[in-house]
């Protein structure tokens, strides 16, 4: 647990949702496990007209709401809001960063960290006015959320403006999903022991899949939804990187950019669909009127603000290929929609069978080795592997194994946005997209969103609270394989 | 849970200790658990003149202090009680041999087993006995206890004799350590799981250690023990056959033979040593007086019956090397010893460590993988591996997993000799050791002997309840390696 150094954080969007519900309580728990530098302080950005006392109650409000009841405490909140100090800006107005600038340089910090929570459009607007103001110096740094641009181009344009004003060290792009405890493990299990190195390989890995699935509908945000679907919105930034964090070779060091750089050479080594292959190999859909949770949910043509004839993607089952000479030939399949039976983020590893079976069937059935990382909605390792039942006769039973150990150190799991707040005050960059990820993902993505368009199909329907349409069953069984089911 | 085929069980040695406290009790917990057919019969065999009645009553009396009492039942006991049948034979009277046909004769079974648990000295003419009464057909079974020989010759002396008798296929010589619960679960781990097969050589194990240490001396066996030693006593048999069973190839099936001629390779495989080889790869000491559990313990030359210029060995450390494909470069090391600090027999299964260590000693140790089989005191399987610490930081801590899910299942484990008994009833060699195992562990075993013999040092001394001469360790020092202890 080492302290950060000392810091302004300052937070664009200070009245959004994401920082009231997300980023304040994350760094509530920070500061509660004190990690904060005692001098560390949290600037609140809105053009709204509060005074800090009507924001800290607004902030207060939505803190008890998400953090858990466990973790609250008056007096730590108290000691906590000292650091929070809420600033009138309006970030489209150069004018204001004049004032926000007096603000920081009143408040001398060893690093300065920009996190733009707010729309991409903005992006270009607040880095220019920084920059306008001087205020993008060596010891500054950018958080930008998604999604990152809607295509390679506006991916790449904003890539680009950003990088007018802030270098490539400086910028911090994020997902959240690599904030998660359960991708720590994963290193941690790959690059800590020497035990899964040989299985980790084309010779005993038969497939694996990413499934990131919710329960909920598109919920209020149709117009935003129906100009993204499902392939921009989860595929090309959380599991595309999920799936690097799988697939990447060792990295030399736990250095940023060695890691950044394994990650790169997977997303490069992905293998491009032709516009054939993607009527093979991928499986869209859009829900259709269903069931949630026992409630009647709508379909997505129903939801507000999704014209009639939408042809938006709520659901995306993937085929792809790593070649390379570790996986060469291992089918990766991602899948994640909206509308689903479950609420689920799960990486599942499925080793090959035993080469030759010498227990006969009559001792228990032969299942192959598995390994399954949960990122949601809780989070642990599993792994599945068939052990003696005890007792005179050899009978064998798949019985899973807990690789986490959550309750054997009793040390609470940090979330997500906490890990990825205290390394971007740290200056870590490993969890953090390099622009040349983003660009390669946009890269490899892009044909499927061209060939979707132009082949003229409408997506698969599938009921609400299912797990999306039968040709997402189909793309695994053609390998003889399914999807992973909780046994 | 299969029952038997109706059996006649025919106990040499009906009133001697192991069948009081071992078998008779064993045999109990398979008619608790039903797996003996109905009419299966065990006759305990005894030249004393007990009545029936008699017999039973200390068969009662020990079986009461031998089943854990949350096993016992009397109605259970009753109804075992009827199974048995004292008969009054002298194994070494021929004339005695007419009368047990008779009651053999009587209940027809499908297979008659017999047990010969008795000074091997009487192996011979208890066979010869049984043939010359026609008593050793295709459908008779006989169980060796050891010891069995003193050396390559007098053991080939009575698997010869034994053998004129009966056929290979009929002779069950039993190693008790095979019947435990560790040995089975090592079978369905290497064998039923992919996930182990690739770690399972020289490539990604450093070492084997396998120790059985007995916190006893040698209590009132002091005439037998000083012409045995802990090398007859323990390595030859005990200690070879658990390294085979980690050693060996995967067989073709589960076929008896199909493991034996794998074991047998093993054994094939070890390196002889020179007597050069046999003075820096062993050692071999003899307690001193010192304390075991707290009370003063005399040294191994003051125990009745030890000559006091005794130069017999009560502990054995070996490295050895099993020359093949598979562990060509790997050091065995076993080590067997009396009044050691405690009572354990393990297997210790050291993989090497990550190739590249990219983790930094500040987020936790670097350790190795291990995998450690716990025969004794309890049995369990534990792997050893470096997981993440919960929470922000990456900090690795070793933790340990259970591999054997006793409790998962809640099922009772087997103890050995239920297992083993079951087995030769059914005809199941597979846990049994054959004839040209034997004699090509006495052939290894045999340059050490000779060595010893010759070299004329007496053994190296070492403290009663301690872990063995220094030399042990520096045994291991050598590799730059040091015996496993839990941590």
């Amino acid at each position: 647990m080492t302290l950060t150094q000392s810091f302004n954080m300052v937070l664009f969007g200070g009245t959004g949702d994401l920082v009231l519900r997300k980023l304040l309580p994350a760094l509530y728990q920070c500061h509660r496990a004190g990690q904060l530098a005692a001098g560390g302080r949290i600037f609140c950005l809105g053009r709204r007209d509060y005074s800090q006392a009507q924001y800290l109650q607004q902030a207060e409000e939505k803190a008890r709401q998400f953090v858990p009841s466990a973790d609250w405490s008056d007096e730590v909140w108290a000691s906590y809001a000292s650091r929070l100090e809420y600033v009138k800006v309006d970030a489209e107005q150069a004018a204001d960063y004049a004032g926000l600038k007096a603000v920081l340089d009143a408040r001398a910090a060893e690093v300065t960290v920009y996190y733009l929570s707010t729309s991409p459009e903005l992006f270009t607007g607040i880095c220019q006015n920084l920059a306008a103001q001087d205020m993008n110096g060596p010891h500054t740094r950018v958080v930008l959320e998604k999604p990152l641009g809607h295509d390679l181009q506006s991916s790449n344009d904003i890539n680009q403006a950003v990088g007018q004003y802030f270098q490539e060290r400086q910028i911090y792009r994020i997902d959240h999903y690599l904030g998660k405890e359960s991708v720590q493990n994963l290193m941690a299990l790959r690059f800590g022991n020497a035990l899964f190195d040989p299985l980790w390989r084309r010779e005993w890995i038969r497939d694996v899949q990413i499934t990131i699935a919710e329960e909920v509908g598109i919920e209020k945000r149709g117009g935003f939804y129906d100009h993204t679907g499902a392939l921009r919105d989860m595929v090309q930034n959380h599991l595309l990187q999920l799936l690097c964090f799988v697939a990447m070779e060792p990295p030399h060091s736990l250095d940023s950019d060695a890691i950044r750089d394994e990650k790169l050479k997977v997303l490069r080594a992905l293998v491009p669909y032709s516009p054939e292959e993607v009527s093979t190999r991928t499986v869209r859909g859009q829900y259709r009127a269903g069931a949630s949770r026992g409630q009647p949910a709508v379909g997505y043509l129903q939801e507000e603000g999704v014209p009639a004839d939408s042809r938006t993607e709520t659901f995306v089952a993937l085929r792809c290929e790593v070649a390379n000479w570790r996986w060469a030939g291992v089918p990766f399949f991602l899948r994640t929609g909206k509308r689903m039976a479950d609420r689920l983020a799960e990486i599942v590893i499925n080793f090959r069978d035993v080469p030759h079976q010498i227990f006969p069937t009559s001792m228990g059935m032969s299942t192959p080795n598995k390994l399954v990382i949960r990122l949601q909605p809780d989070e642990h390792m599993k792994l599945y592997f068939l052990a003696k039942v005890p007792g005179d006769a050899m009978r064998l039973q798949q019985v899973s194994l807990d690789l986490d150990f959550g309750e054997q150190f009793a040390a609470r799991r940090a979330e997500a946005y906490e890990r990825l707040l205290l390394d971007a005050i740290r200056g870590n960059l490993a969890l953090f997209v390099r622009q040349d990820e983003l660009e390669q993902a946009w890269r490899w993505v892009e044909p499927i969103m061209t060939a979707w368009e132009q082949d003229g199909n409408p997506p698969k329907p599938y009921t609400a609270g299912t797990w999306g349409p039968a040709a997402s069953s189909a793309l695994l069984s053609r390998d003889g394989l399914a999807w992973h089911e909780e046994v």
